[in-house]
């Protein structure tokens, strides 16, 4: 939270037509793949910086992916913003990556952008790293901060000619790409429920109150997930019902099968969230149950000695008549007495459940 | 829930266009059971894997049932998809298990995909398996994981020309299959409301905190269910307002029907529901009484021990000068003097309600 | 919860053309109570079982309203049903008594099913029994379990020729039934807004945990007078909004009148489940604060005798040379010592208000 | 809540078409005050109760308003009805008190009902009484339970000429009654906001069990207020964007700040919602502080005495064989080591903060 | 609360057609600053009162922007109004400083008014004043309480000509001066976001019952600004959607982006109010681990003592007839047995965790 408001303010004193790369990834350099395939083959150019960029439109039947990953260098982007005639306004949101998933039909070109997630084993936390997406005709541009796996293994799909990919348009690849990147959503969600179920075990056998603070953070980043999944399933949705040239008939049942996987991602972070806000009431559970066992040592303890003291204190009065003291087997039926009361009680309590 | 990430991890991983059954039921042979019926009589075929499927459209007057069991041979599946003109990605949906239910309007067939509930008592356990339902003209084809008992009623009711189905459409069909896979769903969450009742009566009894797991476990599940009826609401109500040739207007009040008991589903659902959210205060208030009372217990041996013991501890002072001492009837006048002190306190604490 | 549920498990195993009666009224003979009237007079029908039913329509300027009780005969039921052409599914709705409150327009006739609620003063509970209503040209079917004594009020009111029914249709004999059935909504829960409140003060004088189960119990019980109360709302505003030849422009206003009345139930049942809700927080509450009330008392007592009791441990010391025990004013001095320890302790903490 | 179920109840048995009070106010003589207006001059009617009121329509740019005070009197209220061609059925409405805000566009006149609030300082609660405003053509009829202080203030403004109302027609002349009604709820919630902000004082110094039900009282009270204000909101929100002849184009203007101001309304009333919900919390912790106080008090005279009287205990022993017990310094030794103890347990308490 | 309160009674009493300012800043002369700016160049005019205000419209390709601050001054508000036609109602939302953020489109201008946000780190609260905008046809007024600092920011970039606003129109100057507005309102959300982030660490550190009612008010202006925020998101949506002569095509894509950025100040504070909701819980869990630590350390030194105690007890009784007290090592043995049992208490209570 802290750290996106952060990004937030940043954002808020740039000038509003600078270019400039918003996000916390290193600085390195941009690299730029063109993949120009089709259903006969595929060609594709070593990653550059922009400067020998391929031209538009592509030959009757092939498809473009223009790539670019890393956003520190704005002059890239606007070349490759350029080959599409993106609007300055959209470009700046390429490179600002505290957008929100959205969807702009401008006519000539769709953007979408999305966020895709990788869960970091160190920190036990989730990343998100911001793409852009700008589907042209027969063509895809696609802008990232940083790796992102999922797209290396659509693009082995298509240099191996697996899969539909090849012989449909580029709005299936578009299809593919976001297909690829929610699914990874689903391998991070398993990774994050591992943690929270391990959290649940460490609660029930030792809550501490730091670890509600732990609860009510991990509560928060799933709120937020959700939050940033809700938009991303009203983009799918749009494009699924979408009238556009730009996409064709055939990718609708495609899109919509995508959409069901969006609501399935929501499902599982709405379930992740019941149970961590479930947490709060085990932890405060076992801190309760915790205390009634101790109690219960005291109530013990209370029922086993004080009796046996009482019958000791009154043994050891000084008055000059006290019959028992003078008695040969006083002695044996003092200490009688007091295990008899304090057994009694203790007998009671165990009856009664108390103890 | 970790059950259903580990499905949808394992699907993110396939190959787009692969039909492999991702569910977990065991990989039993296919067999394909082909009803042909009529207001005149009923053919059955005996169950095969596909082999010699009889061809569409049937005589006229007549309908046809294609009863599909065990998902795990996809030549099977593609065979009796292709007599409908299935797109392959309908048939994925059919393998693929995690589906939500829902109805895909194809013009030429409708596709509907829902969840079959099984109660099993061991375990006491919900489980579900995929039903997948292709409607096409006098023709109904239906995929399962495995047995569910409720289609061998309506087989039954067919085959001995009882009710309504025989003389109506392959929509009354389905109708009659969706209906009785509702009803089990009553006869479920019956059995379900009675292990709540049960958990309910332990909770009284003796609460513990891995029941709190159980209770969150149990709201979990229950959401889960109430999930998985909201857009199974949302399929019926489509198929009573839908214009279709697939669907004739007689049947359009049996869907409405239908569309009740749903709702009505989904209100026992979420009766259940508020039943186990009132469980957690339940076992608080209970660990809660339980602390009241071991702290009574405590409160009533100090009050009845302290002060004797201090009368003890007076008269077993060393001073030279206590007079007390050498009174015939010190002693038992220190003993009615300490039962007086205990005896009075505890009146009065009986009498204020505090013990 | 539990018995709703079985009434639903019952309904599931049924064929599903039976028109058996799916309730818990006991089984008596079903009688029907036929009335003409008209601005002019009544004619009044003595109770049959449905042989002798006059014929529709009736004469110009008549209503007749014809009042089937008991459920338990299906050919008495189809009998009337026939008479207003009435669909089997529909009838089946009639006898089958877990309807959600529900409107049908069927074009010739419109089908209505609401409950009637009726207060037991013994079990302190809402019993519930199901009335539908067939409203045709000039003419109204009503169909009941058992007793409702609200249609016996406008019963009387038509004979009497009191108010405006006998000179409006058959539609304002429905506005007029239906007002009946809603006003002793109001009845109803006055009385058990009176029970709440009676355990709302056995709550603040002696609360226990089974009271947490009843307040559970109530809230459940409140949250199904909403649920039932909801689809009624919905059902009044159709017939208030509704072209429909059946509705005439007069009554129209009548019925956005029980609209209105629907919604002062609605709010009414919701006042009533803000206060049962908040019973929880007063019953944790009283335990909470009897506890503290308790722990004062150990504190009291602690306060007073531990210090009392250590200084008489010291004068029980047995050291040779304690020059305070020689005193001949050592032993009054001691308790001296003893009261004032005590005492101001015990002001410390009084003037703290710990105590 | 327990006095509006009454109010209900007694109406639920009244014949349809009586026009009888039912409500609280004390049975006062209905007085009708008549005032006819221009932009040239001012006629008021002395009060009387109904027998000469002047007809309708009036003069060309005179405007009339008819305020009907007390609701005792059939025969006057319907006079007045009679004036505007009221439907019974409304005027039932304007005396059946337990009404919801709403809006009735009856094309000759238009019917609206709101609630006046008034706070009673002595028993800190708020009332309303019920107003009801029939709108026709240059002319509006108002009546009211009793005195409705903001009424006054327009009809002195009308009397002295001043703001724009004696310039306007007949629909301003409401609007300028509902606005003044409007603000009067401020002025009623600022009290109210006092009220609870002295309870919240109070909770925090002295909380008692009884507490709790005072702020679920004044929840409930709030959740009343809220659920009666959002009705109004929609209330004027139709008359802002209705057509109709009866209201001008010019003050849709007025009406659409009015509806801002019962926005507004509502925003304040939620607010206080929010502090009454926040004081359960508040409760529950101050009592939870106190008993935590409590403990810390027990803790620390156990950790005083306990080991002080042990080692007294030790020497007062009687073992033949203590040399201790012969030392001459032995009792202030033994004093000593118990300052220490205690003094070393004391200090290492407070060290870690648990005292 | 209570300030807002107080900020709606005082204008409740309020004849409607003043034009008196209602908020709290100090009475300082009003100051017009006016702009005429074109893509040529800037003239400036020094503040003054408004009696020279230039006229409208400007030269063509020209904007004008006249700044009005300070709301004391009636006239001069007035004769800003009158510059662009606008109604006397509107220019009392100018005044009446209560206002939520609300568009009116008058046609021949649109009025907007919205809050800026200043934060106080010395009271650490957020304060808030009201912005009003009048856009004309190449002209804008804004009226606003006192500094904003947002504008300086706008203004200075004008007379620099850095950034597209001296190209563009004034409806692009509107959205300029917003989106500094919105950026304001990110700094001050991450300065209340570290104050919440202190009070959570105090309250693990030292809670208190005080720092609940810090939470409940921190919580409330949460909310508050929640509510604030919302119909601003309301207002931005409709200027991105509208069609208006007044808004240019090209400017609706930057308030399309504006969008966005609300709905990100609204995700703030939803994320802020999380924090705040949870922090209820943390605190009630440290109060209730504090006791369970002094719980432990009363149970500890009840383990230690209460057994040795008995002992010493024991063996403080004068019985004639005690063979122990004879041993040369009596005393040792009894003070081994006391270690014993304390001991192995001791040992036993550490292993089973209970201490």
């Amino acid at each position: 939270m802290r750290h996106r408001l952060k990004t937030m303010t940043r954002q808020a004193g740039k000038p509003l037509d600078a270019l400039e790369y918003t996000g916390d990834a290193p600085a390195v350099a941009t690299t730029i793949a063109t993949m120009v395939y089709g259903p006969q083959g595929v060609a594709m150019t070593g990653t550059d910086s922009g400067e020998t960029l391929p031209s538009l439109p592509v030959k009757d039947g092939e498809k473009m992916w223009i790539d670019v990953a890393g956003l520190h260098q704005p002059e890239a982007i606007r070349r490759v913003g350029g080959l599409f005639g993106v609007h300055p306004l959209i470009l700046e949101d390429v490179v600002q990556v505290g957008q929100r998933p959205k969807l702009e039909d401008m006519e000539d070109y769709l953007f979408l952008v999305t966020k895709a997630w990788q869960y970091d084993p160190q920190a036990k936390t989730l990343g998100e790293s911001q793409i852009s997406f700008v589907l042209g005709r027969q063509a895809l541009a696609t802008f990232r901060e940083g790796d992102v796996p999922a797209f290396d293994a659509v693009r082995a799909r298509i240099a191996a000619g697996r899969g539909r990919v090849r012989g449909m348009g580029a709005d299936y690849l578009l299809y593919a790409l976001l297909d690829a990147v929610v699914d990874e959503h689903f391998v991070c969600l398993e990774k994050v429920g591992e943690d929270i179920e391990d959290l649940g075990d460490k609660l029930l056998a030792n809550p501490e109150p730091a670890d509600l603070e732990v609860i009510h953070k991990l509560k928060r980043e799933t709120i937020y997930l959700r939050k940033s999944i809700w938009p991303l399933r009203e983009v799918i949705s749009r494009l699924a019902e979408r009238e556009s040239e730009l996409l064709s008939p055939q990718t609708r049942l495609y899109y919509r099968d995508l959409y069901e996987h969006v609501i399935q991602v929501m499902d599982t972070v709405e379930g992740l969230l019941d149970i961590v806000g479930g947490m709060v009431d085990i932890y405060l559970s076992t801190i309760s149950f915790r205390l009634n066992a101790i109690m219960k040592v005291l109530t013990l303890i209370s029922t086993l000695f004080m009796p046996m003291t009482f019958v000791a204190g009154v043994y050891g009065m000084n008055f000059e008549f006290m019959p028992e003291l003078k008695w040969p087997l006083g002695y044996p039926m003092a200490i009688g007495i007091m295990l008899c009361m304090s057994g009694g009680l203790f007998g009671l309590f165990k009856w009664k459940k108390w103890i």
